[in-house]
């Protein structure tokens, strides 16, 4: 529990926020991948497509990790051959080692993205790694994808919580965050995996993060598990200028350690919190939804975002 | 849109989120007002008397108004007399005018609730009086009610958008709060009906509303239609010290101009995330649930909170 003695620290500067917030929609990977259903190639080159017309700035495409570990995703290099890429969308996507480095280089991916933790055991029983062990092996993965003019992300997941251990503390995500940064990532996602962080953790995990790096390079990755994501944002844009926040349209994605639960936050509602705060968003939140709805029909579920309800179809 | 140049203006002194936030429970009236469906008396007795050992302090039993306007209702006289109040809590009932007041008093409700709204328009057409006439109306009614030694909450809804007139000035707003005051009620709930009042709004809102009365005579009730309701309700109590929250269990009830939207605020995800920021809330969420969702058998719907989607049942 928070101690409700703690101040307010981050009056931030107003102009910090005048900043247009970029949304990183993340729904064709990380939406994906927590589906059980399987989606015809055509119908993800459809989402795609209809995403890279929303305005978001960028589209994680899919995830070149074996086949055998998300059979969801094992066409990504044909979905990346076939979606019809609108300049100024970044198209990105999962590298684990450097084989998918090739994956990404052969279908001429912009961006990739590497995974890791701030939670040792999540990381060993997620990637089968220690920390350090994740952050060695993406060492050439990160030299090579550099030396090829892509842009490189690294996730550190379990940001605050962890199934496994509990909360995290904000040093520990930081200590992984300086790896990441030597190694030469160029922007850091911070992710709540499970979705119960509170405004309170989000300023107690920025308040230690944003002296790591500018605020320009860091993302943040919400799960709306709890209800949460959306004070979040809001917290983390009004109170320390956050630019950039991961989203899943529709809200695909479930929470693998509660079935049923709700995953990633939908683009949508954040999209529509962020400007009716006052954020410049260049993104149209109905769009994201009607991407959404052509997709789902396609799992055994509906959308779970309050604005997709607003409009049932 | 607000102007994102307006700064941090209330960091409000530590102590003041001390104290524990009172959780006033809707569902049984605000709920079921807004369900299609009709729940047999034995249902709402067991619903409420479940709702009476969560932790919530005032539980809304329903409503004396006319049998016409709210047939979901008829039968409050009836639960109230068959509802095991429990000592500690108070059970409330709106009641528009001196016959209501008449059946609140044979019943032996501990309180009672005058509604009226910030929008001219949306008073007309919801209880077809002027903002003036209705407060005309209720002046004997409060008198009533406090010889009887009975407490009085005045509700505004349409706090802050109307679905008629927009965007309402929060000098509207305190406008009715002060009539309302004059009149003797004891308290008021704010309401923002629609459920698209952003922080943003919120803060706009409390600037006004807040020096018309002390913070221990305000609720804010807030609707999710949009996803923002949890955000307000932290950006109230963490920015201003607000302590008490109307909320509804398992978000029953809907959005009357928005049919299959989101309703009020789910009671438990409210609880939630003012625990997880560090309030003190005498409430057991799971309590909450697990009442919702024996009620919810009774309606063609399922719960809309996300904690209840983390406990399917």
């Amino acid at each position: 529990m928070e101690n409700p003695s703690r101040p307010i620290t981050h009056p931030v500067e107003p102009d910090v926020r005048a900043a247009p917030v970029r949304i990183i929609e993340v729904g064709p990977r990380d939406g994906l991948q927590n589906e059980p259903g399987s989606v015809p190639t055509a119908d993800k080159v459809a989402f795609i497509d209809a995403l890279s017309r929303t305005g978001v700035v960028e589209i994680e495409v899919g995830s070149f990790v074996s086949q055998a570990a998300v059979p969801q995703l094992a066409d990504t290099d044909d979905v990346f051959r076939k979606i019809e890429r609108v300049p100024g969308v970044i198209y990105s996507a999962l590298v684990p080692n450097e084989r998918g480095l090739e994956r990404a280089r052969a279908v001429s991916a912009q961006k990739i993205a590497v995974f890791t933790a701030a939670s040792e055991t999540f990381t060993q029983r997620n990637i089968k790694a220690t920390i350090r062990e994740s952050l060695a092996r993406f060492r050439p993965v990160v030299a090579g994808a550099k030396r090829d003019g892509m842009i490189v992300r690294g996730y550190v997941s379990t940001a605050v919580f962890c199934p496994y251990e509990g909360r995290i503390a904000p040093t520990r995500v930081t200590e992984v965050m300086k790896r990441l940064l030597e190694l030469g990532v160029d922007e850091i996602s911070l992710g709540d995996t499970i979705g119960n962080a509170s405004p309170a953790d989000v300023r107690r995990l920025l308040d230690a993060a944003l002296p790591c790096l500018s605020r320009d390079r860091l993302s943040l990755h919400f799960h709306d598990t709890y209800g949460m994501a959306v004070a979040n944002a809001l917290t983390a844009w009004w109170e320390y200028g956050v630019e950039a926040f991961d989203g899943s349209a529709g809200g695909l994605g479930g929470c693998p350690y509660a079935p049923g639960a709700s995953g990633n936050v939908a683009t949508e509602d954040l999209v529509y919190a962020l400007k009716a705060s006052g954020a410049t968003v260049p993104v149209e939140e109905t769009k994201v939804v009607a991407a959404a709805r052509r997709l789902v029909r396609h799992l055994s579920r509906g959308l779970t975002s309050r604005l997709s309800a607003l409009t049932p179809g």
